[in-house]
């Protein structure tokens, strides 16, 4: 039966939430359809005042696309998500994002070393994060993926969470947690090649333009941004790497993501095809251009929530593409550490980022 | 304008078959809505007249369970499919399987290889190759998902096939050339790892079993099978490696391969975690088990058509689980061969592929 506190006289819970799954029973809380989101927490768990919301890229499109960009009806539809399923995990999409707030209640075996009043960030999926919304999104213009909310939000014994950095703006801040997967499997992927040819799709984008810092200080020998349009082009071809010389991207090159033989041309001309190519467009059939555009023997990571998974099997089959495929883990142990660094390193990065902070996603 | 002849003065083909998609323009075959199945060739192609389809497994069932097992309905949705998509994709699964036939006419350009009588398989998805169905389905009886069938089929400059070894009842090879590219990936994943932990989930079926022998061969410290039921168990505890004193599988569990803690602890009973984990299950929600049986810093290789990218790439970010997840790319150089010497030499396997033969699939 929920109530206001923790029960220290209750079994433990799972650490990876599974008591909390209301249906079907027996699954992760990421596949659950529904969870049970009552404040009052399990011994091991921790409750959260939500402050802001922070959509996933991929959903956020969605959304907007769903209701023609109208604030009332997204809003609504959000709402409506939470309320039937207990997190903000939408359907269409799979995808969540993550949350800002401020520490309420920490239970007594919490094994994640938080207190009340401490500031922080999830790094779990809200696909996978009870949350209440308790003001209506009120305060949310629907023009922005962020979202400012008054609510709570429990996180599990597993549940990773981290500090909002004091030196940093915390709109900032969230958004660079919401992607610290991509620059950290990309380090990992790029570091373990041979100084390798690397292509980011969305690379003007916020997991695209930490991906391409990461890549950088991985050791890659060049860094090949694709970018859909003009406008953000000329914002990548701005952007200076740290140290000040070089660009952030080596070459700039403007393909639809989605049409597979202009990516593939374009990336050939840029000193392609990629070792290694990295997707971070959030929108869905960019399977084909990713996987052409990289050599036999290379490695595409698709971080874009809007990935197939038969697109991606099945189109690297079909064009008898010899490409090893990665689904973009976004838990990879230091990632938010990583993240927080390059965006205080690099003045590219930082200056992409600013420019996109409340206003909506696009690319990334 | 479609005519039954190649023509040589016509443009060259794409290899990669552009040039027969129809709807949306600009995207590969795999990702089309519409291809031209028309039966005049490009240069570059392969006309097929078709024998057999093998509709893969996760699509199989899609369909069966979509018509509650109803033969009439089943292949009513496989001519509607197949009629106005002009393949056979599955538009639920995303999936599609392949099949075999015999070779019709070859284009003057055409680097396959194939002249016309040839016996072959193809070796690309069914969801990329255009296909036409011109008997009805009049001899399938909607109970396996091998369907006797008569059309015809196109190749393109880059579509696999392998010819119909002439030493196999041509229902087994093409089961086996089905699910080539696991057993192929999961070699050089093994391989490249330490003797690894190897748990495969649906071990029993027919990638399954081939990804064991296969996993076996490339130095597989222990095997752990995981299946569903006791009569699967049986079989696959009965199931001898090559060389006759060892198993095919060196411990078998009975687990719900979607009840992620039963996997888990399944898997760890028998000497688990895996460091690599093979996911060979036609049934959605399997990936929280697949994650959490691998040990951390471990491998999981998605076979599954079933598979959903978000809840692989949340689900083991929710559980913090550092675990590189491969999206099981169907195309391995060598995999043809590789499959099919397994099945020559490895009694074990080909026994559970004969018991399978023309039965309805399951948990393969």
């Amino acid at each position: 039966m929920p109530g206001p506190t923790a029960d220290a006289d209750r079994r433990p819970g799972s650490p990876l939430g599974l008591h909390r799954v209301l249906e079907p029973a027996g699954v992760l809380p990421q596949a659950a359809w529904r969870l049970d989101p009552s404040p009052r927490i399990w011994p091991d768990e921790v409750l959260v005042r939500v402050e802001r919301l922070n959509l996933d890229a991929a959903s956020f499109r969605q959304l907007r696309e769903a209701s023609s960009g109208d604030p009332a009806a997204m809003k609504a539809s959000v709402l409506e998500i939470v309320a039937s399923r207990g997190k903000m995990h939408n359907p269409v999409t799979g995808s969540g994002g993550m949350l800002t707030g401020v520490v309420e209640e920490a239970g007594p075996d919490s094994p994640l070393g938080l207190k009340p009043g401490d500031a922080i960030a999830t790094l779990v999926s809200l696909s996978l994060t009870p949350l209440v919304i308790t003001d209506g999104l009120a305060s949310w213009d629907g023009a922005s993926e962020q979202v400012p909310c008054e609510g709570h939000a429990i996180l599990f014994g597993a549940s990773i969470a981290a500090p909002l950095p004091a030196d940093l703006p915390a709109a900032l801040a969230l958004a660079v947690l919401d992607v610290c997967g991509a620059p950290a499997l990309t380090h990992r992927v790029v570091e373990a090649a041979d100084r390798p040819v690397v292509a980011i799709l969305g690379a003007a984008g916020k997991s695209g333009s930490l991906s391409a810092a990461a890549a950088r200080k991985a050791g890659a020998r060049r860094i090949i941004g694709v970018v859909p349009r003009q406008a953000e082009a000329a914002a990548l071809r701005a952007a200076r790497a740290a140290g000040g010389q070089a660009r952030l991207a080596d070459e700039v090159v403007i393909a639809d993501a989605r049409d597979p033989v202009a990516v593939a041309a374009a990336v050939r001309r840029a000193g392609g095809p990629a070792d290694v190519t990295v997707v971070c467009v959030d929108v869905p059939g960019c399977e084909g251009g990713a996987i052409l555009c990289t050599a036999q023997g290379g490695t595409v990571i698709f971080f874009s929530m809007a990935t197939s998974f038969t697109a991606a099997a099945l189109g690297a089959e079909g064009a008898a593409a010899d490409v090893t495929m990665l689904i973009g883990n976004g838990y990879v142990p230091g990632h938010a550490q990583l993240a927080l660094d390059l965006i205080r390193t690099e003045p590219g990065v930082r200056g992409l980022f600013d420019a996109r902070i409340d206003v909506p996603a696009s690319g990334s």
